[in-house]
């Protein structure tokens, strides 16, 4: 039987690995290793020295080129559907190509595969698919939720409170109306300017984990502006930018 | 100046502490050990253990009893914030009694800082009071959810779908009418009795990260007794339970 093992390999910062996740690195006789599409230069290097100093030494690496999703004239979630496929298809020949009865191979996930990541996903896929047959074992790593927190120092939900997880995309739909403390992850495209409460709290993070790391945090009707400002800059000096943010209403905020 | 660490050390599992974490369990000149009301015996094994194998020969181990809450002629709200207050207190004289000017002090974390933890509000709290200073730094650690998700190998959000995590008093206020995926913790009452739809899936686990872990999944209808007559087992044969889990309604499900 092969084995699979999708590793969390927490946001860039290389002291964030366990080392649970640190043996698994280890374990692997095969890496499988994203090379297009996903990834930014920064991010590529600390993977790449990630596995040069965990991996055995035997360790075979893998790349492979990860398709764009189609946008055009298809919803998101069919965009989505075809493009899990299509990378389920790309991973069924590199278990049958690279990978031997007996083997271990392993995926290494940014921050943790339980969240807005497709590793598991498109692994089930390829297990419904029945032509090759694996064990998959997931292995936690730290997100940039949880350093987005250590940061600012804070804890994200209030008193006895819950807190709600979104993509930026879904935010105008439930804060603050239905959630008042929202953390909010794979924002393209400031959701946040349209919050209308400038008394609503904000705790933003980009490069979280990387030297670049940047932190603001405040009222939206003080901060909204410099969080804009430092986006545009960044991203301009970097080439790329990830951000991550809380949001908490005035009334969340005052019970937190 | 001194310095206090706050360090999530994970569910209990010794090899889910990160790099940073040992590091910093190291650094501590101080470590302040809860001994009464929140600790169960394993739990506090697992963390002296930490603490012998990464602890500096020199540490100094500082115990201190935790008060109970109170309930009684209280609300909920009210009974927090006058056990925060009394914390703080103690929390105070350990670091003017204990701590020196320039040394370290260190709290252990259950999983992470940032979630149903009350660890940095009570830092506030001491600092506010104004009469002693220090730097604070929060260190994140693998969460009970992070375990749950890769015990059960899911992703908690569906595709491009938020998530809300809530403590199990909260639960019937928003699943399924505004969360349709839902982590629930704290829960000493079995909210997931009073969900409805059996179609509704679940994905439980308890002790996650110790020895005696155990997970239960499938449709609520099918499985709702088994983790009622688990947890009692459990609970019987080691005096104590902790546990999680994580909900979808069937339109969820489907879509994850």
């Amino acid at each position: 039987m092969r084995r699979i093992l999708v590793i969390g390999i927490g946001t860039g910062h290389p002291d964030h690995l366990t080392l649970e996740a640190i043996r698994a690195i280890g374990d692997a006789d095969v890496i499988f290793v994203p090379t297009k599409g996903e990834d930014k230069a920064e991010l590529a290097d600390v993977r790449r020295s990630m596995i040069a100093r965990h991996g055995a030494a035997g360790a075979r690496l893998v790349d492979f080129a990860v398709p764009r999703r189609q946008t055009d004239g298809v919803g998101y979630r069919q965009g989505v559907d075809l493009w899990h496929a299509e990378i389920a298809d790309i991973h069924e020949g590199l278990f049958l190509d690279h990978l031997a009865e007996g083997e271990v191979g392993a995926f290494l996930v940014w921050g943790d595969p339980m969240l807005y990541d497709s590793t598991i996903r498109i692994l089930e896929r390829v297990r419904d698919g029945g032509r090759v047959a694996f064990e998959v074992s997931v292995l936690p790593g730290i997100t940039s939720m949880q350093l987005l927190a250590a940061r600012h120092r804070i804890p994200i939900n209030g008193i006895g409170q819950p807190v709600t997880i979104t993509p930026g995309r879904r935010l105008s739909e439930i804060f603050p109306q239905t959630a008042q403390a929202v953390v909010v992850m794979l924002d393209g495209e400031e959701a946040f300017l349209a919050v209308e409460d400038p008394e609503t709290e904000i705790f933003w993070g980009a490069y979280l984990g990387l030297p670049q790391e940047i932190t603001i945090a405040g009222r939206l009707g003080a901060v909204r502006e410099a969080i804009v400002a430092a986006r545009a800059a960044a991203r301009a000096r970097h080439g790329w930018i990830m951000d991550i943010y809380l949001l908490r209403t005035p009334a969340s905020s005052s019970a937190a």
